[in-house]
């Protein structure tokens, strides 16, 4: 307790981001046990998001905290959906907004398959597939490890940074610390159930969010390599179904095989012909509209650690597709098989030719990719492999005039969303998380998973970066969700720097 | 009444052809009723090959009506299968043996999905598709008209000839004819189970079968021209699995898609580089150990009906496999994709790389073709297109050492047959049975499905031809099987002609 005064007085002069840094590992020591208790209050909460009852219950507790930490908070409501706990925190003479995301409801979870009740959280004294076991919640900060785990769901993803905001928040107003923008709390109830409403609550609300400068989207986990890390973008997402006729009911295979089309025949080559032998899709300007990297973002890129041995030796692959490196890939669209069917495989499989061959594709898009200029391309490649293209099963007419006919039923989608590293407001940030994180931080240019980061950076047209704090196995989506002590404390570390850092 | 004696005393001394294709007519119009009303009763016993009570029901029944006939009868049992009704008909002098095989068990029947109850039998005034209603049974022969069509299972498939052999030889002891080879009735009970007990049953009974010269299988329907036809032959059947490999476990298709390998784009490649564009196997050797027919099976060819252009319409097809006609395209060796399936398509689908694809590949042989070589040549195929070859899922070591692993799992499966038109026992059955169909007999080299006839061709090696009697259109393995009345005395007429073929 003694040496706070003697920090209390020099931050009130100058506070350098290792001050702040110091304070808040001061906080936590001081306050770990409580932020572990009131995280275990919040995380008891189940948080469905077809469960209203409860998804309500979790944003009452959390606009309770936000209240009792001075932010003026609001409940955007939309009837029968999961509603936005909106939060402002306004400071005299601020010129810009910060806005942290973050999202309370969390993935459905089938208890048989969780070790323990996904909403009753347990305190582990490590990973449960690593050796930890199952210990009491501490009592003093002496009894806590940072690789001490919390298993529950939304632990992860997305719970934990709204505990580390709050415990900022609460470190920054006991050290009496100057937050330096105004900031946003927009913390959603139903990304997991896929933010349908998400475009309706940011366009109702918009005077709400148009100041806001930039927003930090707190989610995810840190990179797979264990180090912490920012990232820029994520792809966008889109698809289309395509199916292959061939006779109008399925026929027996003796009487009529080698002469029905078969279906899955012409799926097969259909496919084949979308690929080349290393796995890069040949199909006519699928890559041309991919945005380039800027020479800051190829530097970053250079600084990424290279996965793909570990990847390979734990996913079992000696191949992967295309011949540059994991993080290259996820730069580039992807075209995926994601499932195939025609009659049946298996103890099924009977001696026909199937009527029909269906196959789902999964495309990712990356920064320049229009989804449906995207989806043309692969329907333009599929004419020129000389299918007719209808929309609906074919009629009589149109089978008797086509020699080759696919259905293509295309996906909705959206597009890649990616924030350049080379705007200023982003210069600090990444300046104020490597105080934080070290030398070590990754700037990554993408995930290669997609979120809607498009309704901010396209049509809010702000930049948009996310902010990942989890631990990389914190089996998100997964049962038994955890998060890391010590991925606690850095979230706590980077809000609080995040939020007090200078222009 | 009054031309019956004078053709008896006529057939005493010299009884043509013609004369007994008329005592047949005689006898049918005589007895058509009765006819009728027996293979209704005979009908009326279901005949499922695993209800063995019933089963058993119907061989005895049989049994009873080959000894009304003075044929010496025999069950051939093995336990818990369905016997085989074997019957044998002795004739001094003669020099050769004639089998009739027959299966009298059915398929099963769905009772929901038949207009009647399947073992009701149910007599209509034509086909029920086409404006036929049902009306009672006949009284008298004037009621009769030959587009009468009896439903109940197994009226065309396959008790039809049963009632026919029972009547031909009422007919032929009616009218003092002689029958000019020892017949031999080898009646089947579980040939819509897969006639797995059959090969054991023909090698437990060699002394019953060895003197047989020729096997008459009275199965399948006539000619989809509506003409009737003698059948030569049968293609065989084998098949095998293939499975190919992504990474060990479903993958996010963000996370990973275009980089991890897609088992749906290696399986289509691999499907896609068996057929040209025409739809020809391009597998090296694939079509090589074909037996081309001779000049008589050439001309036997010519003669076939080309149902091309109407099973394109029926089936809505535009552009068939290969360039040749439908009856070409079945002297050839087919590779069918009976099967394919991959992580999801539909509603179903999930945004993954899927860990497997798998394809279900069906393929027929004809004469020549041996069906372990056959499966051979599509190993080496896979073999040629990069793949490694396992027969179990690949552990980790094997997955980490090959860039394309396929999984091959062979089916069983058996040769085609196909007895030569040129073997003067063969040639005398033409003769005798155009006597009896006219000049429009069919004779088709081979069916494209496949019956173990081998068992006879290869194994007993002895000559084997199929004799269909059966409507095209009775719906054979479905519900509302039936059997049009010309085809039952088509098929009386035809037996008679065989028992009193002369050499």
């Amino acid at each position: 307790m003694r040496i706070i005064p003697a920090l209390f007085i020099l931050i009130v002069f100058s506070t350098t981001a290792q001050d702040i840094n110091k304070l808040a590992d001061k906080h936590i020591q001081d306050n770990g046990v409580q932020i572990i208790q009131d995280f275990k209050t919040l995380l008891s909460i189940p948080n469905v998001a077809y469960d209203l009852p409860n998804i309500n219950k979790n944003a009452a507790h959390i606009i309770k905290e936000l209240k009792k930490r001075n932010v003026e908070t609001k409940l955007l409501r939309m009837v029968g959906t999961p509603p936005i706990v909106y939060g402002y925190y306004p400071v005299e003479g601020a010129t810009r907004t910060l806005a942290f995301y973050v999202h309370y409801d969390g993935q459905p979870a089938d208890k048989t398959n969780w070790t323990h009740d996904p909403w009753e959280p347990t305190y582990y004294s490590g990973p449960m597939n690593d050796g930890g076991t199952p210990i009491k919640f501490p009592e003093s900060y002496q009894e806590i490890n940072e690789d001490h785990r919390i298993y529950a769901r939304s632990a992860g993803d997305d719970k934990a940074p709204v505990i580390t905001i709050l415990t900022a928040l609460d470190m920054i107003q006991t050290n009496e610390l100057d937050v330096t923008s105004n900031l946003v709390f927009f913390f959603e109830g139903q990304e997991e159930a896929g933010s349908d409403q998400l475009h309706q609550y940011l366009s109702d609300n918009r005077e709400l969010v148009d100041e806001i400068d930039l927003w930090l989207f707190c989610d995810g986990p840190i990179h797979q390599s264990r180090k912490p890390q920012l990232v820029f973008g994520v792809r966008g997402v889109t698809g289309m179904e395509i199916t292959t006729y061939g006779p109008n009911r399925p026929l027996h295979s003796g009487h009529y095989g080698n002469w029905a089309p078969v279906p899955g025949q012409l799926l097969s080559e259909l496919i084949a012909s979308m690929k080349d032998e290393e796995g890069n899709v040949i199909i006519d300007g699928f890559y041309d509209d991919v945005e380039p990297l800027s020479e800051l973002e190829k530097q970053a890129m250079a600084n990424i650690p290279l996965i793909d041995e570990d990847l390979k030796q734990e996913l079992g692959i000696n191949n992967p597709e295309g011949t540059e490196s994991y993080n290259e890939r996820l730069l580039r669209p992807s075209l995926t098989i994601k499932g195939l069917s025609s009659g049946n495989t298996g103890k099924l499989a009977r001696n026909v030719v199937p009527a029909t061959a269906t196959a789902a594709i999964g495309m990712r898009l990356v920064k320049g990719c229009d989804p449906e200029k995207q989806k043309d391309m692969v329907e333009a490649h599929i004419l020129k492999q000389g299918f007719h293209i209808v929309r609906e099963d074919p009629d009589q007419e149109t089978r008797m005039k086509y020699p080759k006919i696919a259905k293509v039923t295309r996906s909705g989608g959206y597009p890649a969303a990616r924030t350049s590293m080379d705007l200023p407001i982003i210069q600090d940030v990444i300046e104020r998380s490597r105080d934080v994180a070290g030398d070590d931080l990754i700037l990554l240019p993408t995930l290669g998973g997609s979120l809607p980061l498009y309704l901010f950076t396209d049509e809010l047209n702000k930049p948009a970066i996310i902010l990942p704090i989890a631990n990389h196995d914190n089996n998100q989506h997964a049962p038994d969700e955890n998060i890391r002590i010590g991925n606690l404390w850095y979230g706590i570390k980077l809000m609080s720097a995040l939020m007090t850092m200078e222009e």
